[in-house]
């Protein structure tokens, strides 16, 4: 049998007669369009289609994943260019890459890259440092092709929406002029209000000054504040968007009286506030979004539990996201009461909940998402959108809150080019978690059927309204 | 093949040599008597031995675990006659859970519905808008035979003891009634003190002053509310019962001087005690019931950790139990310490520690049950009383607490009908458990044997003194 | 087929194509020498050589894994003679054992107790009340023989390196007697301070007391105590030591300043210091031996987590170790970031982290050792050293940290005998685990099979620098 990078079977369980319902399963839904509703692709590549410049800026520098794990066997971050903004000496990078890739035995980075260089770069032995320069110059003559552009790569990966995450302050200049350029792709903004309204981000009052620029109101004032925000959902909704995403330390919530959180949010603006105090203003604006979500109709996606920047010096001398968050342990049951006690009963609102934290999948947000109408799960995200993680997700969450309290598949990447190989994954552990329940003759075959075509399409676009 | 709801080798595993030893174990197994230990029956169906009314009434509107993943996805309480004291419209509440029945995919509650339909009422079809008339009207109509009465299905069930759950308030003039009627039964009470050991329970003093006057003694004085519980236990002991049951929000117990004891249920009584107190008092109620366990041999039995009616609109308009109870994180290493520093040497007491958090099966509750002469551990629970659940509860409590420090299987349901199925399903996890130790030969058949007999019957029997 | 307790194609899973990888990786790596890098032999055993007593005395007074199982099952420990100095009626002993040995079903001790009695004494019927007497009198005549000295049953095992675990105030004459004795074994100590550390230490200043007088520095100012560890610790590698090992009850670490450490620890000699400050000096010293470590090259491992004695009857009965230690839940993420601000990033510095929360184990530690360069994950500890247990890391941590972050297998024990059982029962495992990986196309078996040879062999010599 000809070498290859990925088997054809990668995923189903090895038991005959399981694998075969996984297969089959599989072959209805593996080709189905794609629909990711939250990644943090560019628009700028879509919007410019100029060619990715070479293997280690596309792989190496962007993926956190990636050098995370180099990183902590060794590798020193300047060898990689990491922070640089633009890498030097690429083939180095991707030799040192080359020579470690046995690191990533074991874990879904090699499965997405694997299946990348197979099915895009049709290479079909192992990267290693032997193999390191023929990788290296095959890519790089591909990604100079006009089939390797990104608006070529969107259509051949079968692309149906692609959403990315946005500053509330972004112009979404490059979403309009994808827009504007009459080609045929749904490329959407998320709404992603961060930056102002966690008083802990860098800059924190020059970005609310900013806000009042924009958008004409005295964001100095609690309601001005309100108001530039939801003006900035409706310019988000006007470009496509159907969703809100919320990235907070914890999961907490409030709801206070206007005369509290205005105070509060004087306090915040004042830079005297308590960490407490920043983390009740962040707790009330997941409650206020929520408000304006009943309003404008925006899906709120809330990914909470992740320590972000843990390692200091790492963070002073690269930045952020440079593969340093940790998750923590995040309770959902006490933290999301607020919001839930003033929405929770709404039929018109759609609340994603995430986590970092597995325990909690069990415990806490299947259960609350068993009973309350605006609660939906998120998938396995981050660590865990891989095959045990996913399949753990499946295990622990289905018996409580079914399949349709989920909403199908998130890739969450900035990899744009390992979006087909993230879904790939994800359908497969679909149907080989489907699979097992015909074989142990807990769902017939023809259920796990229409439930596999939810799981991979159907639910997606219902939840985030797409 | 003819249709069905339920395949014979539902819940084996699917490789063939690992289902052929589960078969086998489970045919040993399957049939023996039910001992159903701890559940939510009415003694009041027994004593009056009257026809269940019709299938919303018996299927749809008592089980939380329909009803909230009906409203989970939109569908109102309302609609579904929740909580309303007859059932208006049987027919169109039938109905709409028909319509819904897809929703359970993958969740026990399909399972144990599928058994009853198929086992008890003949019904071979999926539950579905179509089928739902079929339904109704084929269960509406064996629920008027007398096949179907209560005391019937009892037998039918093959159920060797039912306990239920009751008030220390309760006059168990039911119970008597079933003694009295020389029915060949053996249906016991359960002592379940909350209602009068929780003071945020509303009506709590009241509830006081009326265990006051049923038994004679002064319960205002701290001596009094002791001597009450105590001459209370020994009714429930007269009639059957063995074991007391503690629903706390938390695992905490103290062991606090009688003065403090004392001092603390005034303040309790009061109406002023804090937060904290009230928990402090739930706490050394527990180590009191400890202490009047040793003396009149009842198994006491503690479920902690559900955050009850965390949906405030829900319980202000419906009430308690209505779906909306949430496990969260609960410690048991230094909660159960005041307890256990006093009584956890005690050979002659059992206390069965249930749990919502299974993250202490292995961390905490198996190392505590595999060392400490009083502690046993009560089987996966509430939400985890599922294929996967049971299966998880097995592989993280077994290696530390091995078999013989569990209790065989609880059903804890208010679904008489269930039971059977949520019995058979234990069995059947059981023996799958067991047949993956055989197959990967980390125990011999013939052990394997004498496990599947002791979890299904032997552990029960003994454990809560049956 | 010949009875046997143990079998050949144990713990490899049970589906053909799967086991059968399994086997085929298995062949390469069960034979090969054991590396022990963090145990609890005794050296005087190989410094004295001489025969182990009994049966019982070898297999039932020391393992706190056995008789705790029995004393949850109501066995009294006196009538095991628990911590006697000598057990009386060693006889007596092994009966009661064997009568219970049906309790160990599906536990560990049950998979190296029949390992051990098959592999080294020719026992092949299983345990029990009727074996009794055959067992001990076969076990008593070999212990007698010369092939049954400690010293030849290190060379039968195939020990490559064994390390011993000792406190600072050992003289390590019975480490240096070996060492002159001419033997050719490598026997090691492990460098554990927690009793000059832990100010709850029982005689805590007794024996910084000590330490001052071995070391010529004067222990009661900060800097000479600081100056005796670090004598102490070059002691130990004068003597093959490559490590240190530190128990804390958490894993919290702290980086004072001088100032504040030396005050500090004055307040802690005092016999004031508060619980916290307790709890605050073992965190600096965490800090502290890292920083030493990063000077003479001691690899660090840490294990928290444990909440030790906590059942108060028998530490005050027994003593310490008495399996009675129950593990809690254990937050990394917060707690060692004092300590990584500091040395996180150092290559030179290995600390390895060990767990009893595993809850830990993809949340916080995979991320955390798939990041930051110093650190490792040491394998499943204690309650977790089992086949469930063990799966279950590799399910959790692989696909975070990758397989390069671990750091091969401990067995941890005071029971020498079971040695060989509990790293074939590792060997086992983790070639189970690949074998799945290779069935379901997401390793390459010629990848397995070096993974599995580092797994069993390579990546323990190179984390513990042995």
């Amino acid at each position: 049998m000809k070498a290859m990078l990925i088997h054809p079977d990668r995923l189903f369980p090895s038991d005959p007669q399981t694998r075969k319902i996984a297969r089959e399963l599989y072959e209805r839904v593996g080709k189905l369009p794609i629909v990711s509703p939250h990644g943090h692709t560019q628009a700028r590549w879509f919007a410019s289609n100029e060619p990715f410049p070479d293997p280690a800026t596309l792989f190496v520098q962007p993926d956190h994943y990636v050098f995370r794990m180099l990183y902590s066997q060794g590798v020193s971050m300047d060898d990689l260019e990491i922070g640089q903004p633009v890498v030097k000496d690429p083939r180095k990078v991707w030799r040192i890459f080359a020579s470690h890739y046995y690191l990533f035995r074991g874990t879904p980075s090699r499965m997405w890259l694997d299946y990348c260089f197979q099915e895009l770069f049709g290479l079909r032995e192992r990267l290693s440092e032997k193999t390191a320069d023929l990788y290296f110059d095959t890519i790089q003559e591909k990604l100079r092709t006009k089939e390797y552009l990104p608006r070529a790569l969107y259509e051949r990966f079968n692309i149906e929406v692609l959403a990315t995450t946005d500053s509330p302050l972004d112009s979404l200049s490059e979403h309009r002029a994808i827009r504007d350029s009459g080609w045929k792709a749904r490329i959407v903004p998320t709404f992603r209000p961060d930056p102002v309204v966690d008083p802990e981000f860098h800059g924190f009052a020059d970005r609310i000054a900013q806000m009042g620029e924009q958008s004409g109101e005295d964001t100095w004032t609690w309601k001005g504040y309100l108001s530039a925000l939801a003006k900035a959902r409706l310019r988000f909704r006007a470009l496509g968007a159907t969703a809100t995403d919320h990235g907070h330390p914890t999961a907490r919530t409030a709801d206070l009286s206007e005369q509290e959180a205005e105070a509060l949010y004087g306090k915040v603006l004042s830079g005297k506030a308590t960490a407490d105090e920043q983390e009740l203003f962040r707790a009330q604006m997941l409650t206020e979004n929520a408000r304006m979500s009943l309003e404008d109709g925006l899906v709120m996606q809330i990914h909470p539990g992740s320590v972000r920047n843990h390692n200091r010096f790492v963070y002073e001398r690269y930045g952020r996201d440079m593969g340093a968050d940790i998750p923590s342990a995040t309770n959902y049951v006490g933290a999301l009461r607020p919001l839930l006690d003033r929405f929770g009963n709404e039929r018109n609102l759609t609340i994603i909940l995430f986590t970092l934290d597995e325990t909690a999948y069990s415990r806490e947000l299947a259960p609350l998402a068993g009973h309350y109408p605006c609660l939906r799960l998120g998938p396995a995200w981050w660590f865990y959108d891989s095959p045990e993680g996913m399949m753990r997700y499946r295990q622990q969450v289905t018996e409580t809150a079914g399949f349709y309290n989920t909403v199908g598949f998130n890739d969450d990447t900035r990899a744009f080019l390992s979006i087909p190989a993230r879904h790939d994954a994800a359908r497969r552990i679909d149907c080989s978690f489907l699979a097992r329940l015909v074989a142990e003759h807990r769902l017939e075959e023809s259920e796990a059927r229409e439930v596999a075509h939810d799981l991979a399409y159907g639910l997606v676009k219902k939840a985030y309204k797409l």
